[in-house]
């Protein structure tokens, strides 16, 4: 899958992935009235509400862009109705040709990891056949389990062909409360990224291994160390645009063939008709906006990345 | 809410929880028969027979321990049907009175953490109703990301009197990995123990803090040092039984007080039927099996902690 990836950002010239974060606030309200006056105050409401607001965007990005990468939070807040709506987007996604990654952050014990595995990127035995449940290319993972949490992942990306983004640093502010914490003179994220390059000779792709790591746009010169010590995984690159993160932040995150780096983009996408720069397309034109948003964001990361 | 545990576990004079982590392996047979000739061979039906199971176990054991800890894992693997499922196994618990801990080990950046903090423990705003959907009494989540990735959840902790248990030490091989790596001469898991205890001060129940901490059984040397550096916290305690814990080393995980601490046991429950020393009452009688393992354990301890 992660071939397919590459592929995918060669051909649209574009590492970006769009975050399909729907946040409540954000859906316009048009669908939120649409969809109380079917389902009333509940949570098929919230539940259908997103989707329709998901497949607006989706329409309208899934010619320009790579990848998206819907965030599992945004839709188990609202219960199993909202996990209905993350695993119709997800479907809905693929059947466009959108790679998947699902931003699920799981991990585990040993036989609980396989078992997110199996759910989400691997399959299920039941009674004679094998099913799949939600189904992305890619889920992220949090390492403080240690290797017996995330060899489960990785055997099911061997045997299924998907991928991993393991989380080295993260964006948020905090984050470098444990993440940057000297271990024998070293970050406690450079030694994850030290275990990631090491997991990641495990399952290579052609170019790239299928076993990538998070690293937030925050922090660009803990990047540019990253980036070094994991030559052959792909860089998920969250913190672009609403948390702080600039084009020219990006630049390390890559490697000299241009490639190595995804750089996700959530609400500054998705939420961009909020936004005074797209304040003309309205809440009617929400979807509009973010392709106008994708685009623009496609020729700033351009501008500073290169051919 | 840890007023309410503690109150349970001293009725019931029982410091222990049954992990609902419903394997497939572990549903008998003719449960995995009945649902698959009802539901074929679909998601449905594992998540029907994985019901019937946990509903046996429930109103087998409920007016014997005081809690479960279903692990999201084992129902996530089966998509949606298999949400739905926990969902009913959570509603179910908590109408037989059981204090229930989703053992869903989440966190994320800020606003992410927020959305499953209201999902699992919290209510969502749809329209002008606040809606709850999981509704567990405590969760369980990961440290990694720092306080923004936790503020979240003990901010809903404090408005909903729900609790928390922070992965401090997890039960697992591997855990030393990251967890025992040397900060400042200390390890990762004493400075995140540090940090715990500080959380904890912010939302005090009646003797102990809503916040508690995950330490595994199977560490009983780092268990003693933990104990006395979150000396408010509650400790949920994997890895008694199938993980190799013993009641000895249970010991130090606990206060003068005789509280401080409630241990989990999975397999060892609710697969109890599979053991020789459980074997006569077979498949069918997988829930009293469940039963007479539980009044064991209870009794294990007992005679090692003391009254």
């Amino acid at each position: 899958m992660i071939n397919v990836l590459i592929d995918r950002i060669q051909k649209l010239e574009a590492p970006i992935v769009v975050g399909l974060d729907p946040m409540w606030d954000f859906v316009p309200g048009f669908l939120q009235e649409r969809a109380l006056k079917e389902y009333g105050e509940t949570l098929e409401a919230a539940a259908e509400a997103v989707w329709q607001y998901n497949k607006g965007i989706v329409d309208a990005i899934c010619d320009i862009v790579p990848a998206v990468k819907p965030q599992i939070a945004m839709y188990e807040q609202f219960g199993v109705p909202g996990l209905q709506t993350f695993q119709r987007t997800v479907d809905y996604c693929k059947e466009k040709g959108l790679v998947v990654i699902g931003d699920v952050k799981r991990s585990d014990i040993g036989s609980s990891s396989a078992a997110y595995a199996a759910g989400h990127i691997g399959t299920v035995q039941v009674g004679g056949k094998k099913l799949s449940a939600f189904g992305e290319d890619f889920i992220t993972v949090n390492p403080y389990l240690g290797i017996d949490g995330i060899q489960p992942f990785i055997d099911v990306c061997k045997e299924e062909k998907k991928g991993l983004f393991i989380l080295v640093k993260t964006s948020n502010p905090s984050s470098g409360e444990f993440q940057d914490r000297k271990i024998d003179g070293k970050p406690l994220y450079e030694l994850v990224g030290e275990h990631v390059a090491e997991w990641a000779k495990q399952c290579m792709g052609d170019s790239y291994s299928y076993v990538g790591a998070v690293v937030g746009a925050t922090y660009p010169e803990m990047g540019e160390v990253l980036r070094k010590i994991m030559p052959k995984s792909y860089i998920l690159v969250p913190g672009y645009g609403a948390q702080g993160g600039t084009a020219k932040d990006l630049v390390p995150y890559f490697n000299e063939d241009g490639l190595g780096a995804i750089v996700n983009s959530s609400r500054g996408i998705i939420a961009a008709y909020k936004q005074p720069a797209y304040g003309k397309y309205g809440d009617s034109g929400y979807a509009e906006a973010a392709r106008a948003a994708a685009l623009a964001m496609k020729e700033d990361i351009k501008s500073c990345i290169g051919e």
